[in-house]
């Protein structure tokens, strides 16, 4: 099979994966509805992907790096404040939320809920991502303490951990209430509070 | 069949759902597994329960009324001062995570990102679920507003959603990491300064 062939089929399958497990989750749904949606035959999933877990990782990979190559730039736009662009930050990601009307949270938080307890694969790549998440935000707001407008007080590192476990929070509440208010919530008021 | 004797395989229906959902989500475990661990026949589960759904909705009450029956004394100790309430509070949910090496979390955030997508049911019991665990914490918050120990600058209701969610968001990377690190960070970093 060439390799230009392999990569499309799998691609097909990430998009359809991405799609699927967002929705019901990756215990709710079975590689046979994954490559029907995709449009290829069930056995050939395991010529792509050794196992679900090794899929599993490779979502949440390619969303991930789908996201932060969309927003992780706004945390270096030197035309803003450091401050404003973490606000910017937030609000792009709650934003991408908007357009499933709030309905399905991050995968990061959801893929780590269902499967840390049994996958090491699954719990390091969440482990990972969200240290990259963190080191673009982490950088900003060392910049904000360095030009004055943040109080030194905070480790950046530290800070950049808490505002990304907090946001995972709020897009918990927000798919139960399938609402903006609790990003809205981080950002007038958690977001304003740390960031002082 | 005797009420008392409906009501004690009831009881060991939800303990043995408690134990094996939270450990491996709620669609990574069937009706079977949790009716042996009972040690009661498959088909008498839905004697019991309408639905599978109707359990977990079931397994949410018995989880977290055993939770606030514990500590939510703790914000009602007038003895200590109310900020220092808070803190022990969140200390104590914490501990409780600990007896799982944190490898569990906590069964509402798991079942809130598992469930949501797809149970209204679900999704309502979660949702009474929060407002309920921040009843008594916007109360013991309130009360150190009134005594001066807390800045009145944050309404003492969004406080306490905010602190509940960033709460499950370092839960969910407890989980992950399988360590007390992002609770200790919440309760030294996030909590203090959202406190001041």
């Amino acid at each position: 099979m060439p390799r230009t062939l392999n990569q499309e089929v799998r691609s097909r399958l990430i998009s359809a994966g991405l799609k699927i497990v967002h929705e019901h989750g990756f215990n709710g749904c079975g590689v046979q509805e994954i490559t029907a949606a995709a449009g290829i035959p069930k056995g050939s999933f395991y010529n792509y992907f050794l196992t679900k877990d090794a899929f599993a990782v490779e979502l949440l990979e390619s969303y991930w790096s789908s996201l932060s190559t969309a927003f992780s730039p706004i945390l270096e736009n030197t035309q803003l404040e450091p401050v404003a662009r973490v606000e910017l930050f937030f609000r792009a990601l709650s934003r991408e939320h908007q357009a499933q009307e709030f309905a399905l949270g991050c995968l990061l938080g959801t893929l780590a809920l269902e499967l840390s307890s049994r996958s090491p694969a699954v719990r390091n790549k969440v482990s990972d991502l969200l240290e990259r998440w963190a080191q673009p935000l982490a950088a900003c707001l060392g910049e904000a303490q360095e030009r004055g407008t943040l109080s030194e007080g905070l480790n950046a590192s530290d800070l950049a951990a808490v505002l990304i476990e907090a946001w995972e929070g709020a897009a918990m509440r927000g798919k139960v209430l399938r609402s903006d208010m609790p990003y809205r919530r981080f950002e007038s008021f958690l977001l304003r509070q740390m960031l002082k």
